[in-house]
């Protein structure tokens, strides 16, 4: 959490009750911030406050969009989606929703050509990640939404694995767009979701007024105010957040490959610069994870949402990589809060434990 | 918010990155703290954590119940539900769903009797407030209960606006149950579902492995925590702020009362000891709610997540009122930090405003 996002939230956890939606003046003072928060997010994406709606994180406004299709149709989408898209879709797919899942090479995107084949009479919307949370790998956007326009098509945007890591331009042909506030030095437990005025969709979340109707609740308005400090963060240092994080990917893979240079980076499509998914060969995935654990460098798997399943990657075996390839795969993460000195270390240990890892594989 | 619950939450906004499904040492961690939060709510309930899952707050708990019950059959309910109810039921009703909404009377609260003589064979679930959220009137939860689990048909229990006034007993006959943390002095945005192992549901909001598949989202860590704790202090001190609460509201209604002798409180059934929703004959409500406003004195016609509307509460209006004294009719409420000295000086400034706006109206 960036400190300047908690100064803000704190204020609002440690101000007298107010609730939005109230109508005395605690309440009315609350709905000026909530109003501020949702221009603040308008401003950042250069849209309307009214096409801006507050949720409680990534995986409700994508269920949100989702399941606000109608529910015959055919959607568009990928094989290598995070799962708040990929098992949200193959819940729908048993409701009568008719899916093509686009098959994705080691490229690591689907391209613009396989949508726009994909596309029949009654496909009602294209779902896909403006970056992919395993791998970074980008779809090329503009292309994309020159072919939702040019077909008339809603294309829906999970951008979690983007905001906050480069400069964003939102196109035109983007009918709705999600994201998650701790994706960006927010808070957890609180999104938005970005609704193209004129894209119907049905809300998920129903009961008060709140939220023009589409996401009923008392809001979190700590969560929300700290997610839009947040987006502020970003509009005035967007670029130089871009920079350093590109300055981090860089010297890791290259330091990396320089003394290891039989690792593989995934995804040979053009990246965002906050992930590194490789593949260590000979080497077991968790034995090396367990080993950066003890040195306070913390990685993953691949997507925390999936790693409850100890199975190997959706994401890298859908890629068609080989079981044993992904089993020897670790997503690495930067953060803008990371430093050289800090990608420095992580590469001295990573050759370390593999160097030892390796011995002690020949020793036995 | 207690102060207690803002350091518990400190604690975790001002820490590491801490995602509890990350399988590094500070994802094991958040892991650990999750798990602490589900047992301090299991606890208060005497249930078991396997039975408590976490969500946004009490509307997304009352959606995913409601949504994940089956889309056909019948469901028994209200006409006085708070409207994450009544809405959410009115749109599953054009997906197919049969409801009986029970009528109340001046009483405040559905009678089992009713409840029972609705019961068809078709009947999936009884969906109903354990008090009501604008007039604090209580169901005869113990007898309620005895009928679900006679004919075997769930009880799903709204439960938002009674945890935290007075000391709770969860009956066996209720399946599932539904909370929000910012009722109970815990943070905004988040709340709690118990389910009771063998009913099923189908999750709302679906992606991730997160709450056992029935919940999907990276959890809003810092909020549920808080809640935890909001929990903790209850279970310490559940009989000391219920005494307290019902010396607030006993004072404000006789004092209230002996100055105003024409007022009427609205539910002639038992009530929670946190609200009073009171009629003041010939006075217009929306003006003396901007009068005490003034006098920094927070009131509200109805339910907060109503109040966008500027209608007249459904919920007295369906309890049987005249338009005209639910015009007149003004929702106090009270927080275990409410003093008497507080209620004294409200009901000082009740009588003087009630007795200037009087004055003018004759003189007019």
């Amino acid at each position: 959490l960036d400190p300047r996002v908690l100064t803000v939230m704190l204020q609002e956890l440690s101000g007298p009750p107010a609730n939005p939606s109230s109508i005395h003046s605690f309440g009315k003072q609350a709905q000026s911030l909530l109003g501020k928060a949702r221009t603040s997010v308008a401003n950042y994406f250069r849209v309307q406050p009214e096409e801006i709606f507050f949720t409680s994180g990534g995986t409700e406004g994508i269920n949100y969009l989702l399941r606000g299709l109608p529910s015959k149709g055919h959607l568009i989408t990928t094989s290598i989606e995070h799962s708040a898209i990929y098992r949200t879709v193959q819940a729908l797919e048993t409701q009568g929703l008719q899916v093509t899942y686009l098959p994705v090479g080691p490229y690591g995107a689907p391209l613009p050509k396989q949508v726009e084949q994909a596309i029949r009479p009654d496909t009602t919307a294209i779902m896909l990640s403006a970056a992919n949370s395993e791998t970074g790998v980008k779809i090329d956007l503009d292309q994309m939404s020159a072919i939702a326009l040019q077909y008339n098509i809603p294309l829906l945007l999970d951008a979690v694995a983007l905001i906050g890591k480069e400069p964003f331009f939102l196109p035109r042909g983007v009918s709705a767009l999600v994201v998650s506030a701790h994706k960006f030095h927010g808070p957890k437990g609180v999104g938005a979701v970005f609704i193209r005025s004129g894209f119907q969709t049905t809300p998920l979340i129903t009961g008060g007024s709140q939220e023009s109707m589409q996401r009923a609740g008392t809001p979190n308005l700590a969560g929300i105010l700290g997610m839009a400090e947040a987006f502020e963060i970003l509009a005035g240092s967007q670029e130089k957040i871009y920079l350093h994080l590109q300055s981090l990917q860089d010297r890791f893979e290259q330091s990396l490959l320089h003394h290891l240079p039989n690792l593989t980076i995934h995804g040979t499509g053009p990246r965002v610069p906050s992930v590194s998914n490789i593949s260590f060969p000979g080497i077991d995935a968790e034995t090396l994870l367990i080993q950066l654990d003890l040195a306070n460098i913390a990685v993953s798997h691949g997507s925390a949402c999936a790693s409850g399943a100890l199975e190997p990657s959706r994401v890298l075996l859908n890629m068609g990589l080989e079981k044993k390839a992904v089993r020897s795969s670790i997503r690495f993460s930067f953060a803008r809060t990371n430093t050289l000195e800090e990608i420095d270390q992580a590469v001295l240990h990573i050759c370390t434990i593999v160097k030892k890892l390796h011995r002690h594989a020949r020793s036995t």
